[in-house]
C-alpha cells in the first residue's frame, strides 16, 4: 500500500467537505487515517485535517488524488504542474487536466499562479515566461502551447458555504420543490438584486420566449429601465416573439392584450422577422423609429448590451443572431465578467450553455414551471444554485413589485 | 346486412357530431348511407340527418346503434327500454346499461322520462308507478328494483356547443399550454364566476394543500368572503395545514409569514390536529374562540359548506373528516345540485372523484402546475373542462383580484 | 448562556450526522464547543464526539436539544422521560412527543424501554407495570393513558449507512434521474429480491391501476408466481382493471392484447365490478371458477395477503375493498411486518400512505414514469430509499427476467 | 355584406375539415350558405361542398378566404397569384405569403404548378419563364427575385385521413398517453418501419444523448445494422457520449455495463472529445482504427448518414459539428428528400428544428419520457404525429426485437 498525506482548511465540516473527502478515499479503494484534526469550536472558526490517504497501486493513489483536489485537499509535499505541447491545433496533449469552474492554482516552480478564467470543461495553458495560467477551450490552444497534464501541482479551493445565514442562495440550495411559499423567497432574491447593484456586481438575465408568451415581457422591460439588468443573453426566439408583439401585439399569433383571443397563425411572426431584416437590424429598427416597445427596445434604450445566440430551430433569423455556436458562446464569454448574479427563465439551452460559462461563484437562480429544467439546472452541487419552479409571468410582476416598492 | 335507420338533429357539424357517428360506423365495420341532409345556414340554425346504418349481424348492429346513442342518436322507430330485475343488493343485472353524465331519456310505454340526475356510472332504476327513472351507484340498488339493461329506448343529449363565441370555457376546452398569455384568461375566468354568480348558480372549489402551502389562502378567503365560493370539497391535509398555518404560522413546518425561511417539522402540524380533535371539531373550534383565521375558518363564519373526504395517507384525522369513501361520496354528491361551476385546484384524487360525481351541464376548470394532473382532468371530451398549468398562489391571487377591482 | 453536553456515536462523519448537528446548532442560534472527537481510522470503525450546546435560554435550549435527539445526539445527564394523562379517547395531551419512523428508546427510572413500532406520527403510550411503550395513533389512545410529553429521556437512533457500498438502495439513494442506464439499476434491485428470500424478509409490493395499463400485469404475475411478492397492498382501481382484463381482454376498454387497438368505453369496466359483487368477492369468484387469470387471482392461487383500500375515487366498489380509511390503514399495520423491501409502483396515494407506516429499515423502491412521484417518495432524508423514473411495463418485464434468469 | 364562393372536396367530413371551414367562418365574423352539399355514402367515397362565404368587408373577406385556402378551400372563380420583387437580398417584400408543409400550387395565367418543396415558414419565390414556384427561407432570397404576396391564386391540399384503420400512425393521433400498452404500439410501428423500406421511403432517426445515457445505443445500433436507418440527425452531445462509451465503458462518466456502477466525472468526455479532434474526425477515426464500435461507428460502416448539428451547449465540438446553425438547416434540408418516416428521440432542440424541415407527409413519431416536449412534437393538427411518453431504452429495446423476431 502507498500512502501520501494531504491537508483540508476552512468550514471543512459544515460544508460537508471532509465527509466527501472520507467517503471518496472508501468508495474508491483506498483507506485512511486521520492524523492530525482541529474542528473550529463555533461557525466562524475554520477547520483543519491532515489525512494520511492509501491507494493499492500508484496509478490508483493518483487518481484517487486528483479526486480529492477537486475538494480543495492539498497534498503536503509540494510539487510543480507537468506540462507537455499541444500536438496540434485545436487539441489538447493526451493527458490534459480538465478544469473545472472553481478558484482553481498551479504550482510553478516555487510559486503559485491562480487560473484564469474560473471556466469549467478547459485545459489550462501555461505561459512560463509571463508566470500567466489560462483556462483555454479546444478552440483556443495552438499546436505547441504548453499545457496542463496528469494532477501535480494543482490547488482547487472549493465553494465553501458562507457563515451569516442571510444569503436567500444559500438557504434554498437546490431547492425546487413545487410547494413553497413563493413570495417569501422572492423577496429574498429581490434583496440579493439590491445588493449586487450596491457591489456593483453586473445582474444577467438569460431568458427564453416564454417571457413573451407569458406575458411577462412588461415585467422584463420594468427591471431593465430600473438598473436591475445589466446583460441579456437570449436567442432568436424571444427577440422575435417580442417584435412580432411590439409590432402588432401578438405572440405567435396569439393577442396578448384583453379582448379576444384568437389564434392568428405565424404570419406576424414571420411578418416581424421581415420587418427587422429590412431594417437591418434591431438596433437600427430603434434608430429609424420602426421599433418603439418591447424588450429589445428598452435594451437599446438603456444601454444594456445583449448577445443573441442562433440555434437550429431558428426562423430567419434576425441580423443580430450569431449563428455560429462557437462565436456566440466567445461573445458571451467577453461579457460574463463583473457578473454576480444569473437569473436564468424559461430556457434550457440557453442557461445550460451560460452556467458551463459561468465561475463558481457567481449566483445562480434558475425559474421555469417545468421542475425538469430547474432540476437540471440547480443541481450543479454547489451551494450558489438555486431553483424555483412557478409560472414565468407571475414570477417577474412580484419580482418587479418587490424592488420597486422597497425603493 | 342489417340495417336501422337514425336521426340527428343540432349543432351536428360544428359540434363535430356527424363526423364522430360516421366515424364510429366504419371503425366498427358498419357501412352507411345518408339518406337525408340539412345543414343549417348559419350558426344558430340546428343541422339535421337520417342515416340508414347497416350493420353485419344483428349483434354488431346493436352494439353499434349503443355507441351512436351516446352521439345523440335517436333511433327512428321507438321501443320503449327493456328492464331486468336486481339479482341482489348491491349487485346489477347482468346486461345493465351503464349511464353517461349527459342529459338522458328511457323511454317507457308511449313516453318518455328523464334520468335523474345526470350521474355516470350508474345503473338506471326504473320506477314504472311513479314514472321515474333514477341514475343509480351500486350501494343504492336493492335486490327486485328494475334496472334498464340492454339499449333499446335510451336517448342521450349531447352537450353541444354553444352559439355565441363568448364563452371562456368553450373556447379554451381542452387547452393545457403552458406557454400562453395566463392573465388573458384569468380575466374570463373571473367574468364567469360573476356571471355564475347573477345567475344564482353554484360555485364549487375542490382544493388540495398546495392551496396552503403556496401562500394562496388568504386570495381564497378573500373569494369566499365575497360570495364567490358556495361549496367547498377537500381532505384533512388542506385542513389540517389551514389550521396549523392559522394556529402557529406555519405549513408543514415552513413559515409562510416574511421573516425567517425555517423548517420545523411535523410538531406543529401534528399539534394542530391535536387541537382541534381536543375541541371536537372545526365548527366547536371556531365557536369557542380556539380558531380565529384561516380557509375553514371563513367557511365557517360565512357559512360556507364544506365536504372533507378522508384519504388512506390522512393523519389523524380531524374530527370533521368523513373516513368511509363511499359516505364522502354521498355527502358530496348531496350537496352537488346547483352548481355551474367547479373549480379544482391543487388535488388530482379530489378532482377525479368529483368530476365523476358532475353532469355535463357543469363547467370545471382544473388549475395545477403538473401538466399531466391538468391534461387528465381537462381531457373529458366535452367542450366544458378547461385546464390551465399555473402557480396556484399568482393564480389566486389574481382571479381575486380581477374580482375585487371589478366591483 | 445555558449549556447541556451531548455525545454522538456512530459513523457521525460519512453518515453527515456531524456536520447536521453543527448545522443545527448554528442555525437555530446557538453555539458549540467540541470537547472531544475521536474520527474512526477507517470506514468500520466508529467516531464519537462531545460537545457542549450552548442557547440564549432554557426554552430555546431545549428546543435545540429536542432537534439533535432526531439525529441520534445524546444528554450526557441521563433524565427519564415525563408522562401526562390523555385528557380524552383520541386526544393527546397538549406537548406530546410526535414519533419519527426511527428506532427510539424512552427512559424510564433507571432503564431503557424501546418504541414499538418504529411508526411516524404518533404519540408513546407507556405503560409503566408492564414496562412497555408503544407508538399509538390518535385513535388508539382512550382517556387517561400516560403518555410522553416534552422531549427528555428520548434517544432516536438514525439509520446510518453501512460500511459495505454493495447495497444498490443505499448507492442509489435519492436518485430520481431520467437519463440513466437502468439496466445496470435493476439488476441490482433483482439481487436485493434475492438477498430477501434467501434472509426471510417479506417483500410487498404497493402497486396502481398503470400496471394493468401499460401492460405489465403478466409480469408481476411472474413475481407472484416465484415467490417474490408477500403481500399486496393496492386500491380498487388495479383490482378492477386486473380483473376487466382477465374477464375481457380489456383495460378501460382498451385491448390489451395484439389485433385491433379499440376503444370499448366503460362498460367492460363496470361489468367486472358488477359481476365480482354478484360472486361476493375476489376469492369466492376464483373459488367458484369465475376469475381464473390476472394478479388477484394468482395472488389467491399463491396464498399471497392483499390489501385492498378505498378512496373518494372509487367505482363500485369491489366487496374486498376496506372503504373506511382509518381502517384500511390499520389492515395494512396489521400485515407489515416482517417487511424489508417495499416496491412502489404506480400510485402516489398508497406509496405514501404505505411509507408513513413503514420503519426507516425497510428499503423503499419507488418507481414512476412521473418524476414529482418519484423525489416526492424518495427524498425522505434516509439512505434507503430509492426511485427510478421509468416505464412500469418494461421494468416489471426486466426485474422478472432478470430474477429468472439468474436462478 | 360582400361574399365568394369557396369549394371544398376530399374526405371533407371523417377529416374533419367542413367543420372546421364552417368554425373558422363564424369565428372571424362571417357567415355562410351553404349552396350544394353531396356527402360520400361510405367512407372511400369523396364528398363536396359549395359555400357561399359572406364577410363584413373586402379586407376580412380576403383574410377569411386565406384561412380557408388552408384547410383546403378553393374559390371558384380562379385568379392568377399577385407577385413583388424582393426589396434586397434576405428580405421578403412586405406581403410576403408564408408557406405551410402541406401540398401547395400556384395559378400562373392559366395553369397551376407545385409549389417545391414543402417546406413550412418559407416565401414562394416564381421564375415565370421556367414555370417554377420554389419555397425559399429567407437566406435563401436575392434582391429583385419574384416573390407571391397576398393569398390569390394559392391552393393547399391538406393531408387527408386515409380511408382503411390499418395505419399506427393516424389510429393513435396525438395520442401522448402515459397509461398505455405500449408493446401494442411499438409492433405496430415494427410494421410501419418494415412497410417504409419495403416501399423505398427513407426512414430518419433524429436522437439525443439520452440515447446513450439510458443504454439504448446498441439497439440503435441494430436497428442500423439491418438497414431500418437510412439517416441520423443528432449533435454533438450524442455523438460524444456515444464515442466516450465505445472507447472508455462511460457516458458522461458513469459506466454503462455491469458491474460498479461508478460515477467518473467529465474527465472520459473530454479526452473522448481530444481523441476525435486529434484525429481528425469521425470518419478518420474509424478508417485508423481509433474507434471500432457504437452509434456513430456503426453509422460510418453502414454507409448511414449524418449530420451533427451544434448547439451554444457544445463542448469542444468534435470537427464533424456543423456550428453554424443556417449551414445546418441546409445540411438537413438537403439530405430529407425521400424521407417518408422520422423517428425522433430524446431531443426537443432536433425535433423541432427537423419537424421544421419536414413535409406533411412524412409520418412523425416522437418517443420521449417527459410528455411536455412528446405534446409539443406530437400536437401539430396532422393524423401524422404519433407521441409515445416512455423510455428510450426499453422502447428502442423492443423496436429492435420486434423487427428482428418478424424477419
Amino acid at each position: 500500500m502507498l500512502s501520501e498525506t494531504i491537508e483540508l482548511r476552512g468550514h471543512i465540516i459544515d460544508s460537508l467537505i471532509l465527509p466527501k473527502v472520507l467517503d471518496e478515499i472508501i468508495t474508491h479503494g483506498g483507506s485512511f487515517k486521520i492524523t492530525e484534526i482541529k474542528i473550529g469550536e463555533n461557525r466562524a472558526d475554520q477547520s483543519f485535517a491532515r489525512i494520511e490517504v492509501r491507494g493499492p497501486s500508484a496509478a490508483a493513489l493518483d487518481d484517487l488524488i486528483l479526486r480529492l483536489r477537486q475538494h480543495g485537499a492539498e497534498v503536503v509535499e509540494k510539487k510543480s504542474v507537468q506540462l507537455a505541447a499541444a500536438p496540434a491545433d485545436g487539441v489538447f496533449p493526451q493527458e490534459f487536466y480538465t478544469t473545472t469552474n472553481q478558484q482553481t492554482f498551479v504550482r510553478l516552480d516555487d510559486g503559485e499562479i491562480e487560473v484564469q478564467p474560473a471556466l469549467m470543461d478547459c485545459a489550462i495553458v501555461v505561459d512560463r515566461t509571463a508566470r500567466k495560467a489560462t483556462a483555454t477551450k479546444f478552440c483556443g490552444v495552438k499546436k505547441g502551447m504548453e499545457i496542463v497534464v496528469g494532477h501535480k501541482g494543482i490547488r482547487v479551493i472549493p465553494q465553501q458555504r458562507s457563515i451569516s445565514r442571510k444569503d436567500a442562495f444559500e438557504f434554498m440550495a437546490g431547492n425546487v420543490s413545487i410547494e413553497k411559499p413563493k413570495s417569501v423567497v422572492i423577496r429574498e432574491i429581490a434583496r440579493e438584486f439590491k445588493r449586487a447593484r450596491e457591489e456593483k456586481g453586473k445582474i444577467l438575465v438569460v431568458a427564453g420566449p416564454a417571457v413573451v408568451h407569458t406575458g411577462a415581457a412588461e415585467h422584463l422591460e420594468k427591471l431593465i429601465e430600473q438598473g436591475y439588468v445589466n446583460l441579456l443573453f437570449t436567442g432568436n426566439g424571444l427577440a422575435v416573439h417580442d417584435i412580432e408583439n411590439a409590432l402588432y401585439g401578438t405572440s405567435l399569433g396569439v393577442q396578448l392584450e384583453e379582448g379576444e383571443v384568437a389564434e392568428k397563425g405565424r404570419e406576424n411572426y414571420m411578418r416581424a422577422i421581415n420587418v427587422i431584416r429590412g431594417a437591418g437590424g434591431i438596433r437600427a429598427a430603434v434608430a429609424s423609429g420602426l421599433l418603439t416597445s418591447g424588450i429589445m427596445y428598452t435594451c437599446v434604450k438603456h444601454g444594456v448590451d445583449f448577445v443573441l445566440a442562433g440555434s437550429i430551430r431558428d426562423d430567419g433569423p434576425l441580423p443580430d443572431v450569431i449563428t455560429d455556436a462557437l462565436n456566440a458562446q466567445e461573445a458571451m464569454q467577453a461579457k460574463i465578467g463583473g457578473v454576480t448574479i444569473a437569473l436564468m427563465m424559461g430556457t434550457m439551452l440557453h442557461s445550460i450553455a451560460v452556467a458551463n460559462l459561468l465561475p463558481a461563484t457567481v449566483k445562480m437562480l434558475c425559474v421555469d414551471i417545468n421542475p425538469g429544467v430547474v432540476a437540471k439546472l440547480a443541481d450543479r452541487g454547489t451551494f450558489q444554485a438555486v431553483g424555483l419552479v412557478t409560472d414565468l409571468e407571475p414570477f417577474l410582476r412580484e419580482l418587479a413589485g418587490c424592488i420597486e416598492s422597497d425603493r
